[in-house]
């Protein structure tokens, strides 16, 4: 399975048969996966750290990275399946709501 | 757009072209945005604060819980863009590596 | 050493020689150090996970969230010393704050 | 009250007092208490993103910067006090085993 022919639906369909396999729903509240999701997103940000943002990371740093955003997007879909959330439609929202927020005539070349 | 119909790919497209819009690429680097998708993550975790798990969210703060996710979502989109990372192939690599370390048998109804 | 005869200026200066003896100081920046601090907060979350809030800790999970905190309160002290600002001052301002955005009649007994 | 004067005792007594006279206690439970602690965390993480760990706070954001480290500390003594933790006792050893694993010989100049 690659980005360009897997539907978020599906990856959502295996972390979700995932979780029922293990009878894990129950611990699985939305509180828990937020918890869980943002416990994450910190151990990816560790090989980042101490270190300038223009240093490449080791091949060895890259594959923590891709495994710690994996884990990352699987309590996402997770978050997602317990509250009966379309994140493709949740994402576009989002998206136009900047486009508003930061116009491109204004926004071009500085940050936010 | 909705996740039944929509790939991974055609989500990351649309990050990519707002990020070029507004030619933000050398803001995001992949630790700037290891640390964006970190802060998101707190506030995704926010409406969930001194509330016993099994409360139920309000429509606001579901609305709010769903934008929040999308944040993180869109980090985690555009961090795949800024290393090339395979998302769908990470998050079956990574269900792959967790279904070994928490056989069914052993874990069926008890927390990792 | 313990709460009841320690300073906060006696904190700050073994941190402050700890991190002088390894010369970490240019890596120590302001943002980094606000990262680690955040790395170790969410670490801190984690024996907590999946559980209960009203679960009692392990006696091995109570040290672990004894050493996280004390790595949180490391990082804030190393912050503090890399800004130099003082941080009684701080704590006793937002006090101060606080009990005027949460008047005891209107707040007492119910979350923020 | 400042650093050079205040103990952590002190500051312990009036986070104590600031949640007893809302009747707090109860909903500051360890876990909610760790959690906001990491939410805050993130909300000091702000004012550096997007931009090189180099750059100089602004007035403002040094202010931003006080008030959230503010928050962290006040969600770590609060956490000290519900757990009955001695925060002094927690950091020396913390910085006794970290001397121990970055000897300074060995880490002279080489972040972590």
């Amino acid at each position: 399975m690659v980005d360009s022919s897997t539907t978020v639906a599906e990856l959502r369909e295996r972390v979700r048969a995932f979780v029922h396999a293990r009878d894990w729903e129950s611990f699985h509240t939305p509180k828990d996966l937020a918890i869980a999701l943002s416990v994450e997103a910190s151990e990816l940000v560790e090989p980042f750290l101490w270190r300038d943002a223009s240093t490449r990371l080791s091949v060895e740093d890259r594959e923590s990275v891709a495994e710690e955003l994996a884990d990352v997007i699987i309590y996402g879909l997770s978050l997602a399946n317990a509250l009966d959330l379309d994140l493709s439609e949740a994402v576009l929202d989002k998206l136009r709501k900047d486009e508003a927020k930061y116009p491109t005539k204004q926004f071009r070349g500085r940050a936010p």
